[in-house]
């Protein structure tokens, strides 16, 4: 009989700064039997906000989630800290948005098969039917919402019944052609990842590559950012760029940047399932 | 007694595009006794027009200009060519703009030094007088020209009459800062390249890096451009980024962004040296 | 009725370097009505030899491919020329090797299926059965022809059996894990391209990544080139690489090193079937 | 009347690992009046070892370092825990070697003059005397040694009596071209970085860039390490790459090389100033 991993959990604090946090949060976990794997801390001045994540398992014996949520609370009280904590053997649970464009959905899909990516992968949804049969290949619910336009009433209204349908915990919307509504983002803030095809803040709105050879710009890119009320700027979660020259067309830049957005909307995507990000005063802290 | 070095010069072309051109640039060139050692060329299927550069020797006898000149005539009346000639012998003549950092200055200098910039570099301008003993140092006359404000209409006749007394060919911003005026930059219009210190066409204007901080970017960059009527807006020459995080302060994305900066300014300023820009249509075509 | 598409063709040629080259060249093609859409040369110093890529349309009317042969023979014979013509309509036929790991497969036939990579994508063989459903879905012939070790006589009999009744012109290897025979190599010698997941030519041979690791290199990379006698120090066509850190254990070198891998990879088929490397001294020559 | 700057320390730790020394080191700080800053950490699994780097300070009132090291022998003493602490206070103080290539020393001079490397620059020393004249201009103590071979036992002798005679904590080999003894490089272990003009282990010892060259490698690099007894192979540091492709001479190697080597020299060297590297097992542990 192998013996049973040891609980793990994933935790992010957040309070006001001040003397002596980290050993009093250190302190708090080791008397629960708990140690410390990882941990990153930053403190933002201009808020005063002392943030962190601790990558905690407890090797001698199965923790009671109750008293652990107990010991923080005490000193969430003393301390004004906001923190959450997520158990390892809990993954997240996914919903993947897509239209009929395939190359950012094709590597999520590969990486979770390969054991990359830690989550439930829920269901898929698409305003097109055409990518229906990727997501039967890798055995992944699909569901064909029509939205005759961007913010539809009824479409919107089904996909939020199949989200909190399917207890999901994160939206990733991998090449979603249409822009959702304000309520749509506010049920799921700092729960929508978008990739945006343009390195953010230049050529937001549509047809970003057409933008940048406009310009001549020398250096294509990709951003994932959360989604918020205003169209392309959510904070920025990761962003990478390639390289371009006169010689590329749009139809160039499209194809060169799709191996941009694919490797950074999963990078991260991954973040996100482990727990490494924070969002803070409209920025994304990224503990990577 | 060594042999004289071949003649060589760099020829710059521009036409309507039309089948059969290279073949007959080609040609005309053989016929003086050219021998072509690179040739690059691009069509622009927006404005339907054919750009080249070549690089040609005349390895058996010094060619007389004016014999190539005239060739380069007749063809032009034939296919509407533009074309500009430029010796190899003949290397362009340099004025560099600062204000109080170094850190571009200094490398352009070292780089010269080291005959990596073929140029005459006349003389170093500047609205401060810190510089001037770096300057000195490397033997480049050096003018402090105080300039009250951006535009001051006396400050820019005084850096007019250096540039024309000195038969400046190319100025280059290495972070000069003042914004020119209207007038001045018609004077010398594509020929002024400047290092902005973001990755344009995001954060122009004033403290790009403070803007890239608030927006939490996760690259920063810098662009050479050059300088046109609108600020930061003027054909994109090149661009390179650097990865930050939110570790980084605002001074630390400065001290990053230096070594991009100096980089991307020093390429920029060695392709204009070789001839390798062709300016058309808003973009910088660059033959790299 | 549609205009038919003018015909094109890719010329690679190369010949000792003398004066005049360029220009005879363009003639030559000039003269039997071809345009030239793109050139790209590069002179061997070390072996004084030229070499030249040109991309050359007859918009007028459909060339006589034997009139063409001809003139570049004649031209052939004064100049000492070697030149190879291939039909932009003709594409060259591909085989992939794979063995168990599919991610630089998928690449290579979402590439193709998109219109990125111009090949008839003839056939996938592979030493385990895993990857045939993969190859079903995109309708590329899967033969599974087990390895037993590295250089069986009778498994490389059969792969090259079926290369041959394919007329195949190249053969990637995608994480294909034998070692060709030396044989094997000689009958497709500049036609077999691989990918080595190091940026060689360091950590060459086996296990690379566990070799960085141990190393503790701070960047990781791959390299695609022409498969030798040598195992992987075949010329090199192209590499890429990736940060990592000490918090990467060998498992994230392998996951971060597959984007590599598959982006180099794709890019050096691109080129290959884009005519656009030529095999000099032992060196890839690519003009990108 | 400001009130005076906080003490503060970086503190490095090493101990075999085991359940709570993230609490209990910090309990240990806190106990001190000590604030955690910054804490990163990494376990080797290979060794089963704990690594750990703080930032702490003081914030109430001036510590005494004697108390913080007998409460670090303490906890030291129970967790089998080795520890150096620095107090920022207390700069590090470094020798440059030089030969006659000076793009490294210039980066370090400047950088160091913006207050980017924290450091007493405290000598430069050379085989040549080229160099002198940048050292005065900077104001740092310039020592010509000439070095007839690598190795030089008389040489040798009056370096180290320089390093010892002026407390130096860290030598830089900034382009020095020679090969430090055995006994040197032990007189100085972990505390000589040198910059190697390649990515490593590739192109090790003499000419690197003309390895490269024939190699036809597609990317070049540069490597920092701390020197050891084998050539070229200590624990490395930190590399960088960048592109070359056929057009490249051995010459523009060098030139695009100098960029790589002055960039990741000057990041080694500032990581070793902040006591952001851990030696381990032969490799280097990089908190950055």
């Amino acid at each position: 009989m192998s013996a049973p991993t040891p609980a793990e959990a994933v935790i992010l604090v957040s309070c006001p700064d001040q003397s002596g946090i980290v050993a009093r949060v250190a302190n708090c976990l080791h008397e629960t039997g708990g140690n410390i794997l990882d941990a990153a801390q930053h403190t933002d001045f201009q808020s005063d906000t002392f943030l962190q994540r601790l990558h905690v398992s407890w090797p001698a014996s199965e923790p009671d989630a109750n008293d652990i949520d107990s010991a923080l609370s005490v000193l969430g009280e003393q301390l004004h800290l906001d923190w959450r904590t997520r158990w390892v053997s809990q993954p997240k649970r996914v919903a993947i948005f897509v239209s009929r464009e395939d190359h950012c959905l094709h590597d999520l899909l590969l990486l979770r098969r390969d054991g990359q990516l830690h989550c439930e992968l829920a269901l898929i949804v698409s305003n097109h039917p055409d990518l229906g049969e990727i997501a039967n290949r890798f055995g992944i619910p699909f569901h064909h919402v029509p939205v005759p336009c961007s913010g539809d009433v009824d479409a919107e209204a089904t996909q939020l019944a199949l989200l909190q349908s399917n207890d999901i915990d994160l939206v990733v919307l991998a090449r979603y052609m249409r822009v959702l509504s304000l309520d749509f983002i506010n049920a799921y803030a700092s729960r929508i990842i978008n990739i945006h095809h343009s390195f953010l803040p230049a050529f937001a709105g549509a047809a970003p590559y057409r933008q940048a050879h406009e310009k001549g710009v020398k250096l294509i890119g990709a951003t994932a950012h959360f989604a918020t009320a205003t169209l392309d700027d959510g904070p920025i979660i990761e962003q990478g760029v390639t390289r371009v020259s006169h010689r590329d067309s749009v139809q160039d830049m499209v194809r060169k940047g799709r191996d941009i957005e694919r490797t950074v909307l999963a990078r991260a995507v991954r973040w996100y399932l482990e727990d490494r990000i924070i969002e803070h005063n409209g920025r994304a802290i990224v503990f990577e």
